[in-house]
Parts: structure tokens; C-alpha cells; sequence
């Protein structure tokens, strides 16, 4: 079934052109999956994103992270930061999952490595979260091995939005957040690549609400709709491209999705913890690279903007679509969480 | 004579009651004094901010910084960021200006300290800078020591905005730019603590240009006014405040002024650098501290958010109020930049 | 068993006075604990240390940590940048074990949290590694929540160094490494305060080692040890005091147990990643603060360098210790690391 | 007059091969300079190191800085840390004459582009400092944009060490301290490169210094030289290669040189600022590109630990350099700073 998205309500953020489908997976190689986990004490999952279909460990991807707000416990992050690189698949969860899904990466790539014959004794997984315990009972883990081998094995290039894997249970300007995407796209020396972002958005307080220059959350508030009393909750910001950019030129890009989050009306609360993590398909860095020297690509630093702009429309209109095509739902204590679609 | 500021457009930027001046200067202690150059080929200037009256070198305030985008030449932020102490006015003046700025307020604390009685043999000046190039013929650095010293012999609480000190020759989204200044109000436990933003504002493109709400650049841009293709130019955001937190605090508060900027339609460009510095006056930190141990102050974690939207509120405000104050300037090769009170 | 130290074999590590124990634990409160998982095919283990002993959770410690080379996996840090605290038992384990290490920390938390009445809905588990995969076959995770809650059960003020618990599979300047530690005591305003370090040694060549200024690497090559062709594994370093210094000062502090390190004649290669986690519990911030301004304490700047001699001094023992209390230990794969002790 | 170095002393520092004059200028087309004033009342002065003989502007190259400790005064590291390129020359003098120093750098750089033909506006100079009050009348500014003019006029490959340029008036471990040099040889495919290191010494406590693993500090404060009671003063080290290394890569090596400095018994001292500026002239940045994407090279990170010990040798080398090559001075309030030559 086919998701009415923001740009179906009539709301088109920004001017640059999007990629087909949208989403981030308009960038060649990339797969989103998800596995939700929705029992009556449980709404919550795992969203993985893989950016590449062959072996990570073996050929990593360029990567770069962004701390806006470090309110938050995603792991891998110094490695990304001192090596540039990305060697698993990139999963999302909740707060208290991360062990266990860090645990279900790690298994995964060993399996992955021996059949693909990849020696293999570190590995760094990538997993991000946001804290769901509104919804969802959260100090049980409802998320292992089986949903995380799940979520990889639904990994697909059109995805769902909305309250589904990792977004299941969470909560955005008080309204249902989730997994949301959008992407553009950059012309370079007359060859277009592309830049898509994906959101598990859980941040940001009703009243604060502006949707495309109109400041609706105080009218939602009217409207007897609970508003939180703070920011917290956090919000993940995965974005991939294939641009040919150098790591630090991908730092500075991805640092921009903050542009899009202010737009919409955040104001980076204490507890909601903010974190972006960027990779480029341009460069594989190979672990058994046998030449001293590697050739490799960067972008003329005087044509960045582009990417800056396509960065922070991109994660304007995910979180926006996150909203949208989540449905209300009702956590373990009974609290119902509304879609901003009934207000548009 | 009185300047109309935005809020005198009946435009409210946010929700926090503000001090009485609404100028960083409500933070007691705290003064701002200009020198302006204006003569056929030079507009620019220097503004000094002074977080305190007395010896800054003996008595140091606690500081913190964040470099949002590093593209600009702020001298003085390693030792902030190790130590997390101003010792030294603060100085904003043009680019290529920063090397006679900066000796400039060497020669300020060498006469002060020795007029003082305390021995000084370092010195970490802060100067902050903005590219004014398009108006001001910036290879000739107009600003010296005269200046430096007049801008502190001027120095008050009620300063003038606009398009004068440092703000004579900046552009803002392709209007006049200029000093600009905001102030909240914050109660903890009773107490009423005043967090201020002075900026020198010089960043941004017309087309993207919001005012609360309100996307106005695309109608300025149709009125012919000439937008810039590029957001270049830079932004200088100086946060002071009366509020006993501790610099790894100040510096999460500072980080909010970002919220601001992305609120008037700021992408924060390639070419435009940006910077927060932020004092607190609530922790002095004695030269010749005899004791070993020192007792502070620090705010409950919990209630920081008070803080972030203040600074948020208040950087978006002052970047209105550098705009709304200023006249319209036209540079040395005959360009002139409008002022946004003609369209407000 | 009292173990045989480096101090027992005549070498004094510089010039400070020691704690009683002459380890982390002399630091008021702190404890330490191992479980260490010794079968033909595992030698690997979970080692934790508590810098508290009421709930972490509730009262959380001051914190700093400091990635000297971020070549590692270790979870929990940008949270401890961010909020300068720490909540937990901080664990120490091999590479692939960080997952279920960080769901044991959770599980031990949350029970923690229900039997004290503490209510929690997110957390921030430190889990280090080091690789001991050269002993161990890490691809299969020997340590879990077994493990972890026996590693906390066990912890005491008077533990083991060497090849126990985390250390068990670890190899330093290709000698055998483990757990060690090593304190100090620094005086202030009359008063005394510890500064305790306790390192996961696996790091270093062993051409390059030099033992209090005596360069015997190259002498051990000669002998016909092994040496490894690169600088790789790790080293994690623990440091506890109960100094009044600000998050500040303790990152300036930590980042001195690199001077050690290089003393020892290691070059902090590529492949070994240094990470520096530092706590003092002279601060405790409470959970539920209800004042908004809490009073605290820092040093005087100008008396923080014994501060920062002591934690070089403390981490170069605290490598020592590790290698000369440790056993030799043969791996599964049949090679044999002999300890240090053997060639005093 | 060829000088005497710490390798004509029968010291061998590492096992890496040497360049052939052993300096940093042994990178093709770097060069260096000096201008020293030496009055009764300054013992100061300014070095250049030009990382390029054509347009800094123009053709910038690829950088990256570390501040191991920032307390110090160093112009110009926030934008190499965001672009990744330094463009102009970088210049070393003491701590009160950095703002003059700068001032002097706009000027030549001014001219050079009008003479070249290249368009400048925004310019960002790197000046480095330590500070000479122990011997030099720092108060003063003795240098000026004269010294800077005839330092750039004086640079060249085969320079002296020493007492001279920005060294006259510096103390190293309470000796005579200065400017020295070193290089090595790093091979990669079967391609030799160079990466050499220049310091501008000013840090460290006599009773802590180490000569090749020779504990000699002690001894000579026997024989009743003073020594300080602080490790204070700073030490600066500017890091050239001809390496095809990436800005993160270059970040990586530099930090390297804190192995060096602790090898000499540095504790890196709180008063002792301690900065690493890295350049590679491999990527030169053309101001004016005009292609979006641009091809380069990076090395295969496996093979970096060759040159991080290239870095931590020539780092070491160089202080020591810096120090036998030094004559005594005698300071303007009749202090003499001893040369370690005398000692060895």
C-alpha cells in the first residue's frame, strides 16, 4: 500500500529535485528494513539500514558523525570518527535495546564473513536509538537476534514510513513520530548523484510545531492535544549519498540536517539527544587493500552549498513524512499518540 | 536617539519575558561601545564587548565557544576551550583586520594591568571578525589601535545598533547588516538571571530569508532587490550572562544560538563562518587564586532547556534588530544595501 | 595471594606519593571486580569497576573521558562528553562482547533500580574493550550477564591484577597484559585526595618497550620473544579520584595518562585504540535534583599539574602491574605469552 | 657555519631513515626563514615556514592542526580544522606580538596576490606563539611587520637552528631552548616521501629530562642549574610532508609528535601550550576550481604507523636539535639560559 507522504498533502519543502522513490534508498546500493514489534506491552523495533548489498566488513563505506546533542547512547561513533569508515549495517532501535541489537550486528557480520570467506576479529556496529518508553515498556528489551536478522532480511529499496521498526513507539512534537526519508538530488560536472536522509524521530514539543513556515503547534495545543512539557527523546539522522565527498566534506554536509530540525521548530532540547551519521557509496575503503597509495575523490569545496541545502531540505521533509504516514497508536499505559495527518 | 527595533514593528520573537534594555548589556556589568569607520572607501568599524568593569586579566570570567562553521578567523578560542575563561575584552571587527585589533587590545591590557598593579606577561585576546569587502575596502585595514581604544572609551550599557563599530560594512541575507542585540529573562529558584546575545551580523541569502513565520525573501527578491548566489560572509554570536553555570554548560547554551539563525532562513553556507562565544559573570576566576579548592556554582541539569530558548530567542531577535537598526549604507564601489525596515 | 608489583622489584615509577593499596580502589568508595573466563577455547573476561557504591543511577559521578586514538568500539562516551556524568558500573571486556556486556549493565540497572525504588526509563551503560582475539576466540562471546553480575558481586577494594578477569586474553608490547593499577596522592589546602588508574593493557610492540627509562625491548627481541609486526589491540585506562575539578579539569587530567603510555615506548599505533574514561566523586549529581542551582567546587588552575603528574605517573605503574602480575598464558590456537616478570 | 646536531653527538634518536639535511625543509619546496632581534631588551624574533614557493593563496595546501593543550595563542586553526587547508605562510614568534605578526602576514600576502594577479578578499593567517618573558621584554612587541617582511626574504632549505628567529628567546627544560628540525624517509609503493618536523621548544622542567632514554634532568639540577618550578611556555611543532595523506589522515599523524615530547620527560604541563599544524603538499587546493569533483589520493590506513613513528622521531629530534644548536643567551633582566651542548 502506497503512503500518503507530506508532498501529498500539498507541502512541497524546498526547491531542489528529489530522486525517485524519495527516500534514501534513491541512493544506488542502499536498502532500508524493518521489524516491528507491537504486542500489547510492546510498540517498539528495529530499523536497519544497509549501505551497501556486499560485504561492509570487507569493502567499508566513507563515513562521517555528527554529535548535535550528545543526551543520547548511540554506538560506534568514535571509530567512525577516527577512521572515516562504516564496516556493518546501520540499525536503530530503543534506548535499552542497543546491547542486544550491537550483539545481533556483531553476530550477523561473523556469519556473513565466514560465508563470504572475510577474516574477521573487530568489527564496530553501528546502532543508534531513541527512547520509546512512552509507548512502550522498555526496560524488557523486546529486541534480539531474531528481529535484527529480520529487519536485514526485509531490507528493500521501497520501504514503509511512519510507525513501523524503529519508530514504532516513538513520539515527535508530541504527535506520533517514526521512520521517515526524503532525498535530492546534486548535479556535479553535469553527472547527478544523489543525497537522502533517514529520520527516527522522537523530539521536540507540540507548541514549538511549524510545518512549512506555518507555526500550527500552538492551534494543536488549542485543540486539547497533550503537550509535553520537554524537549527530550532525541532524534537519528542517517543520511547517504553517492557523492564523491572526503570525509570531513561529509561531516560538514551532514551537520546541516540541524537546519532542517530548527525549521521545524525544535529547539534541541536537553534531553533530546541529536545525533547524524553520514556515508558515501563514492569511496570503498577496501580492509585487505594490498597498494600503499588509493586514488579518491573529493568535491570542489566552493559547491558544497548544494549539498548543504539538499542535506537540510531532505531532513525537513523525512521528519514531516515520519509524522505523516504514522498512524495514532496507543502504548502499554493507554496513552494514544495522534498522526499530524489529521491535522493537515 | 531611540532606535525602532523589530518588536516596535509588533513583531515578538518568542515567548520569555525579556530584560529591560533587551540588550546583552541587561547582564549587569556588561558594556558595548563602537567605533565606526566611515569614510568614502572604508564602512566598517570595531564594537568591544567588556563582561565586567574591573581588571579582566586579574578577575577572568568563565567562557565557552562553539564554532558552528569554521570558515572565519576568530582569534583567541583554543585557550577558551582548555581553560573556559575571557580574560580580555572581546573585540568584533572586519577580517583582515584581526592582526591590529588584536595587538590593539594587547596594548589596552598592558597599560591597564600596569596602571592596575598586576603582572601580566600572556595574553589571550579574543577578536572576532566578519568579511565587510563588499562595501569596505578591507585590503587597507582601516581599524587600528585609535579605534580599539575609542570603542572601550565608549563603552556603555545603552549602545546603538546597525550599521555601526563592526556592523558598518556587513550584509545580512543580502540586505544591510549589522550589530544587533536581544535579552531574556530566566528565574531559578527565585532568582532572576538575564541571559544576552550580541551579534555582527553578515550571513545569509535573501531568498531564504523568514521572519518569524513569515518566508519573505522570495517576495524581496521579486521587488529586484539583487540576492546573493552564495551564503557567504559569516555570523559572530557573543552570549553573555549573569547565570552560575559551568563552561561545559554554557557552552551546550551557546550551541542553541543555531536555532536562531536556521529560524530567519539561515543554511548556514560554505563561506559563511560561525561562531558563539559566551561568558558568564556568575564564576570569576581569580589570577592569583591563593586557594587550592574554589567553590561555584552550577544549574540543575534538568532546567537547562530555560536556558537554550532564551539564547535561541534572543540570537534570532538581535539578528532582526541589526537589520531593522540599520540605514541603508552604499559600499566604496557604489553598491548600496538596503535596509529591512523598508520592507518590514 | 599477594601479588608480586613492580614496586617489589625495586622500580619506583616517579616520584609521588602512593595510596595505600597503591590502586584505583584507595579512592574512598570505589570498588573493583572480575569474572574471568579461562577454557581451552576462551581466555577473556568482564572486569567492572563501581565509583560508587549506592546507585549509580540515582547519584550519578562527575565524569570526562578523552579518545586518544579512536580505533575502538567503547560505548557510552558521548554522553559522558555531553553531560559530564556517568550512571553506571563502567565494564571492561573483548571487542565482540561490548553487546551483551551493555545488555547485562541495563539488566543490572534496571533490577538495581526496581529494588531502590528509582524509577528509569533510559541509561548509559560504559562498556570498554580491548581485542584479545590473539588468545581468545572472540567470534563467540563467552561473556554475558553471567558473567557481568558475578564480575559486580566479586567487587571488593583489594582485587587481582594480570590476567584476570578482562585481562585475561590480553597482550602487551607482545608480553602477556592484563589488569593493573596504580594511585596517587595529591594534597590540597591541607587536605589529601587519590587519584587511582586502572588500565586493559593489550597495546605495543615489544621492540619499543622501555621500563623506567631502561629501552629492553630490543634485548627481549634478541631472546628470541616474538614481537608483533604492528602496534595493535587497544588500551583502555580507568582513571577515579575524589579531586573537587570541574568535567573540565578532569578531561585535562585524563589526557595525561598518554604521557605515560609514551614512557613506556609505545607510539599509540594505528590499530590500538586509547581510550580514557575519568570520574571523581567529589561531585554526585543527583537524579532528581530539586534545586536549580547547585553549589560544586573546581581546583585552582594553577595547582591542576600534580594533578596531571599523578595520573602519568599512576598510568605508567598501573601498565607495569598489569604486566608483571600476569601469568603466562597460552591461547587456543597453542602460542604462549610469557609475562614481563620473567626478564626483571 | 654548519652547526653541531644531536646526531654529531653520537645520539641516535630512532631507527627511520633520514632526509638529507634532516629538516622539515628536506619536503621539496618547502622552505624556511628567520629574523632575530637581539637587543639588551628583546631576545625574540619571527620564523616563516612556507609550505610552497608559488601562490599559499592561490594554491593552498591540504592541513590539519591538534591542540594537545590549548593554553596558547595560536591564530588560525578553526578553519584549517573545517577546510583542511592552510594558505599563506605559517609564522612562529612570541605570544604578544602574535596580533602584529598576523597584521604583517595580511600585508605580504596583500601584496603578493596584486602582484600575482590573484583576487583576495578573506585571508587566514596561521601564527603560532610561545612565550619569551623569561628573557625577551615581551611587553614591547619587538616584532613587527620589518621582521616578518625580511624572514619571508631570508626562508631556504639549509636554515639555522637554535637561538635564532622565533628561538632566540625560548627555554627548554630550563635550558637554552629554539627552533630545530628533523626528517624521515617513508617509502609507500616503492615512492619515497618525507616528513619533517620544525618546533619552536619553550616547555618542560629541567629534573624531568630524558636523552635518549637517559634520565639526565636530575644530575644537571645537581649541579645547580635551576630549574622551574612549572612546566610552562608552550611548544610548538609544524609538521610538513609530501605524503599523498587525506586532512583526517594528516589530524592522525601530527598527534604523534605528543609520543616525541613525552619520550624528552614532558608531562605536558598545564602552562605549556602545546600545538601540532600539519600541511601535505600532495593536494594543492586551487582557490579558483572550476571542476566539481576533483581527484586525490589518500594512503591505505594499514600502512600509517610507519608514519606516525616518522612523526614521534623527527618530533623528538628536533627538540633536541633545538637545543644543542642553542648558545646560551642572557636575558634582559640578566638571566642566563644554558646550552644542553654543554652537558652531553
Amino acid at each position: 500500500m502506497k503512503q500518503k507522504r507530506i508532498e501529498d498533502y500539498g507541502i512541497q519543502i524546498g526547491t531542489m529535485p528529489k530522486g525517485p522513490l524519495n527516500k534514501i534508498t534513491d541512493v544506488p546500493g542502499v536498502t532500508v528494513g524493518h521489524c516491528t514489534v507491537d504486542t500489547p506491552e510492546h510498540k517498539t523495533g528495529v530499523t536497519v539500514v544497509l549501505p551497501a548489498q556486499d560485504n561492509l566488513f570487507k569493502n567499508k563505506v566513507s563515513a562521517a558523525s555528527f554529535v548535535w546533542n550528545g543526551f543520547g547512547k548511540t554506538a560506534g561513533l568514535i571509530q567512525i570518527e577516527e577512521l572515516g569508515t562504516i564496516e556493518t549495517p546501520i540499525a536503530l532501535t530503543n534506548t535499552l535495546n542497543v546491547g542486544l541489537v550491537h550483539d545481533a550486528i556483531v553476530e550477523y557480520m561473523v556469519e556473513r564473513c565466514e560465508k563470504d570467506g572475510v577474516e574477521m576479529h573487530s568489527l564496530n556496529p553501528i546502532v543508534c536509538e531513541c527512547n520509546d518508553s512512552g509507548l512502550n515498556k522498555i526496560s524488557q528489551r523486546a529486541v534480539g537476534k531474531k528481529e535484527v536478522f529480520e529487519a536485514i532480511a526485509n531490507a528493500s529499496a521501497d520501504f514503509q514510513e511512519g510507525d513501523v521498526g524503529c519508530g514504532k513507539g516513538t513520539v515527535c512534537h508530541s504527535l506520533k513520530g517514526g521512520v521517515g526519508s526524503a532525498s535530492r538530488i546534486i548535479e556535479m560536472d553535469g553527472q547527478k548523484y544523489t543525497l537522502g536522509v533517514l529520520v527516527q524521530s522522537n523530539h521536540g514539543r507540540l507548541s514549538d510545531l511549524v510545518v512549512n513556515y506555518k507555526h500550527i503547534g500552538p492551534e494543536l495545543v488549542e485543540r486539547q492535544l497533550a503537550d509535553s512539557p520537554v524537549d527530550k527523546g532525541s532524534i537519528i539522522m542517517i543520511i547517504g549519498t553517492d557523492l564523491p565527498v572526503s570525509d570531513r566534506q561529509l561531516k560538514r554536509i551532514i551537520k546541516r540536517c540541524s537546519v532542517g530540525l530548527a525549521r521545524l521548530g525544535s529547539f534541541v532540547g536537553h534531553g533530546s539527544g541529536e545525533v547524524m551519521i553520514g556515508f558515501t557509496t563514492a569511496h570503498r575503503i577496501c580492509h585487505t587493500e594490498e597498494k600503499d597509495v588509493v586514488p579518491t575523490f573529493q568535491i570542489n569545496e566552493n559547491k558544497i552549498d548544494l549539498a548543504f541545502r539538499a542535506c537540510a531540505e531532505a531532513c525537513e521533509e523525512a521528519v514531516l513524512n515520519s509524522m505523516v504516514c504514522a498512524e495514532p497508536v496507543t502504548g502499554y499505559k493507554g496513552d494514544t499518540r495522534r498522526s499530524l495527518k489529521e491535522y493537515l
